[in-house]
């Protein structure tokens, strides 16, 4: 069955959960709490309709696009998830190796089972983004950043809305102390998240050397945080997790080069709004100033489509991907995007848009907009 | 069983399934991708509430009317469905049988397994209307109007909703490859359409002989192809598929003669609006200049009444008329038509409307309406 | 068990599947076509929420009213609905002993296992009126109006909204031909409606002699025919089925002494409003010129609260009788309405209510209502 | 497994039903009539989206605030419910004793296993308040508040929402007559509550001795019964059960302190409207005037941020309680009050709130606000 050749993402995923253990599979497919805004990230996106036009000549779509500059041939991007080991010994490099084959941009997570510099190795001319969080010791977050720049990483993902850790209920009820073990220590340098446990903060395993204070959030971090980033590098910063306007017009007064609407896939705080609703009025907020992308909910091109037709410049993928790597690694990632790609190409030619800027809001409305007779 | 008087569409549809193997099955009653649109077709349909006027003389209800300028006896035609063979032997011959009895409309599938001229034959003074694509091959498109105008069809439909083929997911994940294949050969000329592939284009069986660009949708077409189409025949031109107020300004613009609201049966990109909900915009934009008809979850005569009470001059159903065939030929699909004109009268006695003029927007409202006390 | 006391509506409902024969049960039960009015008329209730005002002296709540001016002790009385015999086989005299006893008004049904006379016989000082339908020979419908008034009988009920017998598919689908019959031959002379048949007419047994047209409806009757029963006699007339304020207003111009806000308990034409829904225009159209009954959906008495506070001066209550009556005759259909009775009295007692017209409009919202925050 | 810590109320909830016999469960968890308001107080919460505001220094969150005066380490206190017994056999004492370590509010209920003597006894430092009801003998009333004055109450909680005993028909479907037994006799001097039964009343079990009109309601009760009550004493009153801004208005007018918003759990009147609906037009009404506090439908922290969003100063919760009292009495108790701050203080820290007044109302939205793209 590793070879087969599936279809659609859903197929993907329900193979996701025979690959796993079960606590692995469900310490990726959980959200937080209730898992509310887990769930509302399908469903806003499947309360969206689609107006198509007909008769326009969509013989030649054209699916490319630039992230800051970097040419991409379509605008799905990998979303930084942790321990792709997980999922397949071969981890991030081969999510890097499947993006780079794609001409696409692969953020890589800062909870990773390989070095950023290992997967820069193999993955040399793929668009990569590093993901980085609030540390509460600068240096750390200055050392991945130099790394970050030695290793051909073209912009630093900064997620903001994780300043404590997630409640995932359905995990922590399954096993109440030890949570979760990758199988592949991290390769950072640091050794950081070998063991997931109950409450804020990450465990070490005995075999790691840390820092004390490694992989410890800031929680006193303010926007001062993010200008003082802006001010350590060149890179492009991307702030990630913003879901009001507010937020992301602060962001883009400190500097952020873009923003990625997001809630952390619904592993963040629950009851926040589906990304879907947050988009537009971030849009509206910073989108003629800085590019914003979009992930939450992403499972096929149609939801692509109305992620671009509301404001995204592009999106990203997290969990499917996790559903190709543990199908059949590179391959199978690889493939959850060209099942992607080929899904929005299939949705732009049945709504007449030959390009990504013919994807204009006037195409998608709310189902409600359909009570008025 | 197969002499059972059934009495509503919805027994019919649960013999279909008894009648056909798996993957016919399927391919039948299945929609696009997560068949969000198949299922609003009916819901968005169920969510309209009448208001019935009461003690008018509907002792006399007059269901006829006239399709472009031809009388048929009740409001409600065949829509185009491929491949009858598959319900029945006698297939699309005793489709148009049972419309040419009960004296309404049929339109007749470029996939057919009885070509035009056969069926013409069977039903010669039946209303038929002819169904086609956007060919690449023009040469193709305009040996079919010819052969229409020869065998008595009356109007052309012209179908420009499908640039590509829909994403059948639930048909594409139950076999990877081969997916469907008719049991006859097509019989209008071309031999095509034999088997479902997965992807875009149809694959012909070895024994056909086909044209090599034949059954190739022309991707690149515009309005343009409607106006030359307008150049090439005198017969009524009826664009199919329209799901917006600009796209049936456009139609009428380029000298369509009537318009079908329809998502293509929930089968061409999934997230578009259900038919009924579309129909509004369209009968107020260009109702008055055009005849409007729908087709999309019909599947008993209030659904009709609905449809027509928003601005259809008539109606079409596709599966249902599957259903009857597989339950018995062309009495089982007259059946239906016999079910659904009885409904729609019924349903007309109990609103007191005696003509099909009588059936106003202000009878029906949308389930909101009642949210105001 | 046949003595055992149930505290609801629900529990009566749950008995009543257990005493009579699937198809009779059934026949209670369905709704037309899809019944999704039959739903909606629970659910709408369901719908509408309840603003308690408190610190209200409640210790002696009124609960008396009158309706056309005859006292009754509670707002709560039974609406007409077919051959009691079927629950019970002291049929309508059993549903009238528990009217005549709680001290409110029955409506009898044309279609009885009692005649009018032998109901009156046994509850001669019960409020009662009679149920009439628009017969096409006038002569059967002036019989019955004058032994009405022969017999006591204060009000005739002209239900309206049958024009044709609504489409019981549930019911069609479990038997195509003879469905129903009833146990005892109907009394009011005629022998009509002894067995029910697929189509729009009654069929009559073989030992019955009828009139060759008795039990036809007037499809052709208009306002008209209203008018002509108001000149043959000065009892009130009672305009049963009305779902829209046009068609209220009409009976209040053409002299109905009242209205029934009905949908005829969801079995007349699916897709109709909810009675509830339909209620709030009605009220405000002729609430000040005429009473406003209501019925269609009363399960317990904070339903019947909703309605009164919507503008009904009483409601009819119509399955949940004939529950009672399965369970234990009259003494069960005396239970109901002492249910409902203590109900009400109990949702007043929770709102403040000393007296009906403490019941007003502003103490139920819309569940909408509170979508603003 | 007693020792065993879960990890949120919903597990805790889980194991009540194992802990109690089906009747004493069903007693706790079931709301009256058809349970709509039950459902609703859970359902609406989830309706409410947070809006998070990020990059704001949430290294210390203070959750502590002040409850008429009275400091309290958190706003979450505990509900009057009765018979801490039945979970527990040290009831009530183990109850306060958790609230008094955890250093927040009980309220003590009027139908309590210990007397409020002994709870005091046993928890003098905690912050109590006495629950009264509408005694029908103002003497029992009177009585009650001196002996609260005597025993350090710093509160009386009148409970007006209750002039009838609710319908919570669940529980008197399961038996007729005697639903429920408490374990150990109440203590508060009275003996009353001993078992409850259908109907307006509760019955005294035949050791007790009571005057005979103890727990008697008054029904004839109005906003002079507060009056009254004011003028006997200088404790706090705070008003239990309001639910329109007009009750609220006229309670602050009569003198009261505080008033909490409340459907009692769903147990009194059914349909009324979820707590969480009620609380904005009510805090919009007096939340300048007094301190305006919440119960319904909380189990968790994100339901508690919500409350406090939409103006309450504090919340209750009672079911949680009984569910950590079964597990494992003053510990279980505890441990419930711990995960409720614990969540509170998370979704503090994930909405840039580092203080109670930073959770301000914009920072919540109805769901419908993302309807509008």
């Amino acid at each position: 069955m590793m070879n087969d050749t599936l279809t659609c993402v859903a197929e993907y995923e329900d193979v996701f959960k025979s690959r796993l253990e079960a606590i692995e599979w469900l310490y990726y497919v959980s959200g937080s709490d209730e898992e509310i805004t887990l769930r509302q990230n399908r469903e806003a996106l499947k309360r969206l309709r689609i107006k198509p036009r007909l008769l326009r000549d969509v013989s030649r779509c054209d699916l490319t696009t630039s992230l800051l500059g970097q040419p991409v041939d379509f605008p799905i991007g990998i979303a930084p998830t942790a321990f792709h080991a997980v999922a397949h010994p071969d981890a991030e490099v081969a999510t890097a190796k499947a993006a780079e084959k794609m001409r696409t941009c692969m953020i890589l997570s800062t909870h990773a089972n390989k070095s950023m510099e290992e997967v820069n190795e193999h993955a040399k001319t793929g668009l990569k983004w590093l993901n980085v969080y609030l540390f509460r010791n600068r240096t750390v977050t200055l050392d991945m950043v130099r790394r970050a720049e030695n290793s051909q990483y073209k912009g630093l993902v900064f997620t903001i809305d994780n300043p404590t850790l997630g409640n995932l209920t359905r995990v922590y009820k399954d096993k109440e102390s030890v949570l979760f073990a990758t199988k592949v220590t991290d390769k950072h340098g640091y050794g950081h998240c070998a063991k997931y446990v109950k409450g804020y903060d990450m465990v070490p395993t005995e075999e790691d050397v840390l820092p004390a204070d490694f992989n410890k959030r800031d929680q006193s971090a303010t926007w001062e945080y993010v200008d003082w980033l802006r001010s350590q590098t060149n890179l492009p910063i991307i702030v990630k997790g913003v879901l009001t306007a507010e937020d992301a017009t602060l962001a883009v007064n400190h500097g952020a080069n873009a923003v990625i609407v997001s809630n952390h896939g619904g592993r963040a705080l629950d009851s926040v709004p589906a990304s879907i609703e947050a988009l537009p009025e971030i849009a509206r907020a910073i989108g003629n100033k800085v590019e914003v992308y979009f992930d939450g909910g992403i499972r096929n091109g149609i939801d692509v489509f109305k992620a671009l037709a509301l404001g995204a410049r592009a999106v990203f993928v997290g969990r499917p991907i996790l559903y190709g790597l543990a199908h059949s690694g590179e391959e199978g990632a690889k493939n959850i995007l060209e099942i992607l790609k080929t899904e929005l190409h299939r949705t732009m030619a049945f709504t007449g848009c030959s390009s990504l800027s013919d994807i204009k809001p006037s195409l998608v409305v709310h189902e409600s907009h359909y009570a008025k007779l």
